[in-house]
C-alpha cells in the first residue's frame, strides 16, 4: 500500500491505520473534492511526518496505539495543508504527478480546503494529546507561514547566503521532522533525555531531507520526480546548489536569472512565449549550477546533516527502533525521488 | 478608542486589553504588513466576538482576567483570519473601508497571514484555557470552512432556500458568537445551565446580527457602511432578502440576475465595461428586493432571532452582565452600520 514502508513489519501496518485515520477525517467533509478524497486514502507520499511519530512513540512504554496513530494522522493533515496552501502561493501546477488541487478546483477552493485540514489537525491533536502538543503544532504552522512569507518575500532575488538558506528549511521542513520524533516519544513518555535526542535528531534529519529534495530539482527527470525539473528556479527559488553555484560563478549566473523574474510575470499575464523562455532560461541555468559542482557540494551539506543525526541516534537505547530510525535517515540521504 | 463601545464602564478596558494582546501578537510576526498591524492595533471592527466572550465570563466567578482576555484575543484573530481568507474567496476588493489585504499585498500573503493568524489562535486557545476551548475552536474552523465552501459551490445560482440561507449563516457566523459567549462562561465556571442558556442566546444573537448585515447590502450608502452597495448580488450571493424576493417575483427578478455570473467571469478576465455592467444589474436587482418589502420580511426574521435571544437572556442571574446583554442583542438589531 505504503511504497517507501514495504517490507517494514513493525510501521507498515501502524502506517495502514494512519491513511485510515486521515481518509476517513477527510471523508467527513463536506467537500465535493475526490482529488483530496483519493490523495487521503491513497497516499502518493512518503509518510515520513507520520512514521517518525509513531518512530518516536516506540521509545516511550506509556503509547496508547490509537492515539498515536491519531496525533500521526494529524501531522500528516499538518503537512497536506501546507502542501495546498505551498502549490497556491508557488503557483505549482503539479503535485506529486498529478495537478496541484488549486489547478483543479481553484485557489479559493484550495484556500478553505487548506484551512479545513489545518482545522482537523488541531482538532486530532487537541483531541488525542496533551495541551503540549497543541501548542507545539500551533507554534510550528507559525513557523511555517513565517518561513514560507520569508521565501516568497525573496523569490526572484537569487541573493540568499547558505544562512538565509538554511534558516528557511528549518522553518519549513525541519521543525516538523523535528516536532513529529518529539511528539511520539512525548505522548509515549519515553525518558526525558531521549525526547531532546529524538527532537535534534528529527531536526537533523528534516534538514538533510530538504536539501536533497531540493538537490532532486537540479538532477532527478520529470517521469521519476513526478514534478517539473528546474523548476525551483523558474519560481524564483534560491536553494542550497544555486547558493553556492553563485559564489563560484556570480556573473556568467547572473545573466541567466536576470529575465526570470520579468518572463514569470509575462507568464503568469498570458503573454505568449513567455512562460517557455523562463522555463528555457531556468533549465540552462540549473545545468550551469550541475557543471560547477555546485549540488555535489550541497549533497555535502546533506552527509553532514545525516552524520550528525545519526551520532545523536547514537545516544539512543539500542533496539529495533533506534536501528529503524537510523536507516531511515541513511535511506533518505541515499534516495533519488 | 473602540467607538461601539464608548461609555461601557465594565467593557471597555477590558477590550482595550484584547487589543493590546492582538497587537502584540501580530508584531511578533515576520510580516512586513503594515496594513494587518495597523489593523490589530487600531481595530476598525465592534470586537463582538471578544465582547461576548468577556460578557459569557462575567456569569462565573472563577475568572483569570488575563487567560479570559487571551482567549478574547484569540477569538478576535480567528476572526481577522477567516476575513481575510473570504475576502480572498469573495475576491472582495474592499474591507471595513480600506482594501482588502489580498488588494494590497497579494493573494499569496493574504494567504499565509491567514494561516498565520489560525495557528496564532490556536497558541493562544492552548495556552489559555483547557482543552474543551481548544477542540471547540477546531470544530468550529472546520464548520465555518463548510460553510464557506457550501456558499461558493452556490454563487451565481440564485437559489437557495431560506432554510439554506439560515444553514449557511449559522455556520459562518452564529456559531462563532455561541462558542464565544460559551467559552467564556465555561472558563468562568458559570453554573452548567447557564453555559447551556448563553451557547443558545449567541446563536441567535450571531443569528440576528447576520441577517442584519446581510440587509445592510441592501439598503445602507457606501460612505456608512465603508463598503461597496449591493455587492452580494454582484458577487453571486443569494442572501435573505433574495430569497424572499424572488418567491414573490422569480421571473422578473431572474432575468436581471441571469447575466451576473458571466459579467462576474468578464470582469475578472479584465472585459472591458463587464464590471460596470455587472454592479448596475445587481443594483437595479438590489433596488427591486427593496421595492417588494423583502427587506423587511428578513427584517422581521431578525427580529425574531433577536426576541428568542431575550428570551433565553431572561433565564440568566438578574444583574449587570444580563444587562449588559441584553442591550448588546438590541444594539445590534436596531444598527444601521
Amino acid at each position: 500500500m505504503i511504497e517507501f514502508w514495504k517490507g517494514s513489519h513493525a510501521l507498515e501496518p501502524r502506517l495502514e491505520r494512519v491513511v485510515a485515520i486521515i481518509a476517513e477525517t477527510v471523508g467527513e467533509a463536506r467537500f465535493p473534492f475526490d482529488d483530496l478524497a483519493q490523495t487521503a486514502s491513497e497516499p502518493k507520499g512518503k509518510l515520513l511526518r507520520p512514521a517518525l511519530l509513531v518512530i518516536g512513540s516506540e521509545f516511550g512504554s506509556a503509547a496508547d496505539p490509537t492515539r498515536i496513530e491519531r496525533l500521526a494522522a494529524a501531522v500528516e493533515l499538518l503537512h497536506l495543508a501546507t502542501l495546498i496552501h505551498d502549490d497556491i502561493i508557488d503557483e505549482a501546477p503539479i503535485r506529486r504527478g498529478k495537478p496541484s488541487l488549486h489547478s483543479s478546483v481553484g485557489v479559493k477552493k484550495a484556500v478553505l480546503a487548506g484551512d479545513w485540514l489545518f482545522s482537523r489537525c488541531f482538532l486530532l491533536a487537541a483531541e488525542s494529546a496533551g495541551p503540549e502538543a497543541a501548542t507545539g503544532l500551533a507554534r510550528l504552522i507559525a513557523a511555517i507561514c513565517s518561513a514560507e512569507i520569508a521565501q516568497d518575500e525573496a523569490k526572484y532575488a537569487f541573493d540568499a547566503s547558505p544562512r538565509d538558506y538554511f534558516r528557511t528549511i528549518a522553518g519549513k521542513t525541519a521543525a516538523l521532522f523535528s516536532l513529529a520524533l518529539y511528539a511520539g516519544a512525548s505522548e509515549a513518555k519515553a525518558p526525558r533525555a531521549a525526547q531532546q535526542t529524538l527532537k535534534r535528531a528529527g531536526y537533523s534529519i528534516g534538514m538533510a531531507f530538504q536539501v536533497i529534495d531540493d538537490i532532486l530539482d537540479f538532477t532527478s527527470v520529470e517521469s521519476v520526480a513526478r514534478k517539473p525539473v528546474g523548476k525551483d528556479i523558474a519560481e524564483g527559488l534560491c536553494t542550497l546548489p544555486l547558493v553556492y553555484a553563485l559564489n563560484e560563478d556570480g556573473a556568467a549566473l547572473r545573466s541567466l536569472l536576470a529575465p526570470l523574474a520579468d518572463l514569470s510575470a509575462g507568464a503568469a499575464a498570458g503573454r505568449a512565449g513567455a512562460e517557455a523562455a523562463r522555463d528555457e532560461a531556468a533549465g540552462a541555468a540549473a545545468a550551469r549550477v550541475v557543471e560547477l559542482g555546485a549540488v555535489e557540494a550541497a549533497r555535502e551539506d546533506a552527509r553532514r546533516f545525516t552524520a550528525r543525526a545519526l551520532q545523536e541516534i547514537g545516544r539512543l537505547k539500542p533496539g529495533s527502533p533506534r536501528d529503524e530510525l537510523a536507516s531511515l535517515a541513511e535511506r533518505l540521504l541515499a534516495r533519488s525521488y
